[in-house]
């Protein structure tokens, strides 16, 4: 089953848009939590069990996880075996490299992790792409338009041949899609041009939208622009609102309250049944 | 002591601006050495007792680590605990992601594993780079024009501003530099970018240039190009070429004497007495 196939599923299945970035923070967790690796478990495991059913995905952050190294990378292994296997996992990891080190990041991250999309950087263009890519069942997400306040600083420069950097890595990214795995990420902090990008790259691409929430971006206005025309396709990523929305013991009805909440006004926009 | 200070010890002692990358490939080992992380411990940890005198610093590549998981991690930190105090490491990352993030792979770079230094992506900007820039005694070395042939598919597009996309990443680097420890990465497969980004980015800038060697570029031309006015801060990068040059048990006398034909010439090159 190839990345999109399973992320359709789980989309019928809960008829939801939304996914949960999983974020782990020592500061951030439950005050009655162990602040451990181990507390860092019971958490996810906890926001896993409730809310599994509202997501379409998890999106775990490498960086999160790699902060406690070896420690990090075993709790990754475990909350990766613990998600539903219906449930398709974007790993958020930004990787890129000349071609035989992209191979390497390509395996660890789908062979050793097993995760069925991740997060790609395309500063240094295609060859650096396509390990990724090679693998036909698995979804590579190009950063395109990220949700930052310095992503215009190179991704809004004007290029001489027209249009902006973040327009010429989505054009460009539509050439490499022979395996029909090419996804972009595009911030829901700029509602306009993800309604513009969707308009280029067509109704066939998963565009994964991080940035509502903590980071400001519209919940409606992101969904309305990211989905193709039959409502489809556009991943609406939420991290720490959702991930923290109860500090105490009361997190475990705090956080699917809060994901319900979005699940429902996304139902609305889309007229999901 | 600083990055910076740190390089230009280990240089003096070594009269060497040789960095060894370290990318440890299953299919590259010896045919005498055990096909595991372990035969590949063994292997680095006897490249490095036999070049530890002849290099500037060593560059793990992080990629080559992750392929094996926990296991590969394990031996990163072994690997790092071994190399001699005084020569710098620097970790082939290629991170960047928003702040909250790139402060998690600082700490995991920085901390964790304890590096002097990191290469990171600079394409979403200045406040993806800035939590790793925050760390003043560590390297930060930002890719600005790559040795991988898709390079100049976006790291060369013209900008409506004037230059080149690579050249405007250099520029706003340099005004990045608070803490004098903005570092780039231009490939060796570029001499003439190479001298030209030179002269932009003055003096002060260590230059970090790989693609000496498997990848065909030249190592004279790179370091008359990339060095400053003192024969200085321009860092050679060779992986393949010296990790493999042996195949047989012979491998611990081939490296060192590939390391040594590339530093006398470049001491021949620099006038390194």
């Amino acid at each position: 089953m190839t990345f999109k196939e399973k992320l359709l599923k789980a989309v019928q299945k809960n008829r939801s848009w939304l996914c949960i970035g999983l974020d782990p923070d020592l500061g951030k967790l439950p005050d009655h939590l162990d602040k451990s690796t181990a507390g860092i478990e019971q958490f996810l495991k906890t926001i896993i069990d409730s809310t599994h059913d509202l997501v379409c995905a998890y999106k775990p952050n490498s960086a999160f996880f790699e902060q406690f190294g070896v420690d990090g990378l075993l709790l990754l292994k475990n909350i990766i075996a613990y998600i539903p296997s219906e449930i398709p996992i974007i790993l958020d990891a930004k990787r890129g490299d000349i071609g035989n080190t992209s191979r390497m990041y390509a395996r660890a991250a789908f062979d050793y992790l097993g995760v069925d999309a991740i997060t790609v950087n395309p500063y240094m263009g295609y060859d650096c792409v396509k390990p990724f890519l090679d693998y036909p069942n698995k979804g590579v997400f190009i950063l395109c338009l990220t949700s930052n306040q310095s992503a215009n600083e190179f991704q809004k420069q004007q290029l001489t041949i027209g249009g902006m950097l973040y327009q010429q890595v989505a054009k460009t990214s539509l050439s490499w899609n022979v395996n029909d795995n090419v996804c972009l990420v595009i911030g829901a902090t700029k509602p306009e041009e993800l309604a513009e990008l969707r308009a280029v790259v067509g109704d066939n691409i998963p565009i994964l939208i991080p940035g509502v929430g903590a980071q400001g971006g519209d919940l409606e206005l992101s969904l309305k622009s990211g989905a193709n025309v039959k409502g489809e396709l556009a991943i609406i990523n939420v991290s720490r609102s959702a991930l923290y929305a109860g500090k105490g013991t009361d997190f475990a009805d705090k956080s699917p309250a809060e994901c319900l909440r979005l699940v429902t006004a996304m139902r609305s926009v889309l007229n999901l049944a």
